[in-house]
């Protein structure tokens, strides 16, 4: 990526399928769709080329705009979106990430959190970019479908959800995973790649623990949190 | 990495934490440990030094090996081994991977395998390379103590395995993961990244789904591995 800049309020969906993703979920949010010339004129292109006329998104062929964006000679479309945020039903059953570093590991936990049908993804600050084209790319347009939002600090959040299940998952937990109530409406929390939760979380709700082996320092936090979200989801 | 070639007898363990697990749990395997002149002369320095004098495997320090060797400026500590293969267990629990395509997934999945006290992780070809030094950091030192072997084929695979129960994750499988009777000894068997199981697997052993969402093509491969691991490991 050369061109993308955190501090702007644009991102981009890279490639024709997360294009079409943008169109179909977020339409309201994208600017410009530039198109390849090399781009196939086929089934894909063309639904992308209605879609953005049905929203009045104006379709650009512009080689250099796309050669500028993206990094890898296959990309054959690229649409440009204005970075949103939603506020997250109080209801729904969430996913909560303290301090996530790793960008693609943000992007897959939205695809697992779409495949779940996850109610939303709250993100506590200091954390990696969620509108970083390769979140966006590793997220498989999921970032197009499921709910998000930053916030400042853990207790922000609590204070905007109020009242429901909060599970820490933690390896100082004494609960097991398999042996949790899973009630809802739920949050499931999980810490920074390296380092984990702080203690303090100990005190929060009901800490959880997903068995491991002594061989490994833990599970990769994706990993952590699709193990969660099948467990609960059911 | 500028200089790990696929062809070579020789694959690396790039950082002094997977330098340590190379000697500790493959020694045997260890030719010779390049350390930067900038490493700390910390606990995990004593220890690599230590270790690699019971094991007979040389220290040498040499900042132009370590340069060329990875293209990251933090790492001060590389080791050198021979690529290995385990036999597998017949009698073992075991995930066949079935054309995997991307190096990190691996990694990941060993790390996963790992943590599940995983009997063995059987590859088919074509296939990506386990020895790729992206994949033994992925494996964050799992590549070291879960078994591994790759295969031309399934055939050839369940030829040398005999008898087991076979559960393949299919998106068209008629069986729940959850609705699953859980035999042992297992092998959980995942396709491809982007194409899946062909359907001739809908005819071995018990196909299993992992319900999810239309809202996703499919879970990431290392999440699905990571769900059926958790689910078959109780």
């Amino acid at each position: 990526m050369v061109k993308y800049d955190k501090a702007s309020p644009l991102s981009y969906a890279l490639g024709t399928t997360l294009t079409f993703e943008l169109l179909l979920r977020k339409g309201e949010k994208a600017k410009k769709i530039y198109i390849s010339n090399k781009q196939r004129r086929d089934e894909t292109y063309e639904k992308i080329v209605a879609l953005a006329k049905a929203l009045n998104v104006p379709v650009i062929e512009n080689n250099e705009k796309i050669f500028l964006l993206s990094d890898k000679g296959n990309v054959m479309a690229i649409g440009e979106f204005e970075k949103f945020s939603s506020a997250l039903d109080p209801k729904a059953n969430q996913v909560v990430l303290v301090n996530p570093s790793n960008m693609g590991n943000l992007g897959t936990i939205l695809r697992t959190g779409a495949a779940f049908s996850l109610g939303g993804l709250a993100v506590i600050r200091p954390a990696a970019d969620i509108f970083d084209p390769k979140t966006v790319r590793s997220s498989m347009g999921a970032l197009f479908s499921v709910p998000f939002h930053y916030y400042d600090s853990f207790e922000d959040y609590q204070k905007e959800m109020g009242e429901r299940h909060y599970y820490p998952f933690m390896l100082k937990a004494k609960t097991a995973l398999s042996e949790a109530k899973k009630e809802k409406p739920y949050s499931l929390i999980f810490g920074n790649e390296a380092t984990g939760l702080p203690d303090a979380f100990l005190k929060v709700g009901t800490p959880l623990l997903i068995p491991q082996s002594s061989k490994v320092d833990s599970l990769n936090l994706d990993n952590a949190v699709s193990i969660a979200c099948y467990a609960f989801c059911d």
